[in-house]
């Protein structure tokens, strides 16, 4: 099987300094779902990059304590679709069919914040049903440039032991209002929606979201949960993340970092 | 409740240059895992950082579409135990019990590689049993400070796009045998792993694995299943992975960067 490629061309609005915004061609990591059957039957979900499912099955198999030597597989076998479709699955069959219980390995196994999305067991289901955002206020350039410099100023922990990642909250002038850190960025990411959820903020319609690394899909899917249209982040988004935030009507910064960003969705709200 | 420490103090041996090696005081981000219950059914097992507990809770349940409303969130009890042990489970009671259905929710959420072990619905399961390293080579310093510019050279896909995670299996004289890239850091270990396993190269005894970004107990934990005893990272490990490290007799580096390195596990088999 020929190899599918790890980055998705995207049409990106580059903003630089005092230039003019420009329309760039940009390369983003594929992310696709990948369901990961054992005999025929649902076991997870995946986010993951395409290429090389025949060794996430087998790897995720041994890794998962369902098989402990090669010889206990009996074959691999994939049905990936053409399109950039939800409907990859690979079906991993043993040897010794008998042997697998999945009904122990369903009680012990669910999902996980984070991993996020990637614990659904039909890749149908990957999908929440959150309304897409309907109408999202303007951001100063010179705003979202300062937020950088703010989370880091704010993320003590991190700067101690390099391995936190960040979320942070800020209003539309560019005040920090909350930050979580955590060694998962999806619980970070829920200890902070969860903070608004509680004090009845929701729905974070006038806030900027900042996340310290990358943004996955199950990233814009936690914040349109929250009702949050303006997701900024230091690292790169995925295929998916950009998708889905066009889908639903956000906006989404990437490479925030000194006086330069890219847009990757809802460009237009972000105004100099 | 009085807020835990997210960061915790080990002892690393610290190499830098030509110095000779110092032990040092270091600190690294708490990872635990936390069993989140509804109405007092285990729903997930994450792996965090201790703190803001109640929010991870809360903003879980809003984004796995467990509640759409903080109405709809009667009451969130945890139960702490005062060791650091794996004994931390929240509780979310819920306004219409009878509205929550676990049926639907555990049909539809797994497991996942790229959260790993967090997947695990008692927190008694989330340790898989694998054998420890009985015995694992030494390594040269110079073998291992020349890895991160042999891995960047590889990873031509990450210096388009900035989004991948990487793996790469080196042998003792530090060349490259084998990388994997992929969005989730957790997938791409799984398919260096299984590829290994596919050409029946298990264990792995003979061979460093190099990660780019930060190690987490779960990634230990694989890197233990595939017989690997010797662990680097560009970036920091999360305290879990230094306890499963230390306990399991790996050899664990941290920010591998140019001349210098951590030690936080296995340090007698680094030579210089």
């Amino acid at each position: 099987m020929k190899e599918r490629s790890r980055a998705q061309a995207v049409k990106v609005v580059r903003l630089e300094g005092a230039a003019a915004p420009a329309e760039a061609a940009d390369e983003v990591a594929v992310e696709e779902p990948l369901e990961i059957q054992v005999e025929g039957q649902s076991i997870a979900v995946v986010m993951r990059t395409p290429g090389h499912d025949r060794e996430l099955a087998a790897g995720f198999a041994l890794t998962e304590g369902i098989v402990s030597d090669r010889t206990e597989i009996f074959e691999i076998t994939s049905c990936l679709t053409t399109a950039q479709s939800a409907k990859n699955v690979i079906n991993l069959a043993l040897r010794n069919p008998g042997r697998f219980d999945r009904a122990k390995l369903s009680r012990n196994v669910f999902s996980s914040s984070s991993c996020g999305v990637c614990g659904k067991a039909t890749i149908e289901a990957v999908r929440q049903q959150f309304p897409a955002i309907s109408s999202a206020p303007a951001i100063r350039v010179k705003v979202l440039c300062a937020l950088p410099e703010k989370l880091a100023e704010a993320q003590e922990t991190f700067q101690r032991t390099g391995g936190l990642h960040a979320c942070a909250l800020f209003d539309l002038q560019g005040r920090l209002l909350l930050l979580r850190e955590d060694v998962g960025r999806h619980n970070a990411l829920d200890k902070l929606i969860g903070h608004e959820l509680l004090e009845d903020e929701l729905p974070l319609a006038e806030r900027i979201l900042l996340l310290s690394g990358r943004v996955s899909f199950e990233m814009t899917q936690k914040a349109l949960a929250a009702g949050l249209g303006i997701i900024a982040a230091i690292s790169a988004p995925s295929s998916l993340a950009v998708e889905f935030a066009r889908a639903n009507n956000q906006t989404l910064i990437g490479f925030l970092r000194g006086q330069r960003m890219n847009l990757y969705a809802g460009a237009e709200r972000v105004i100099r």
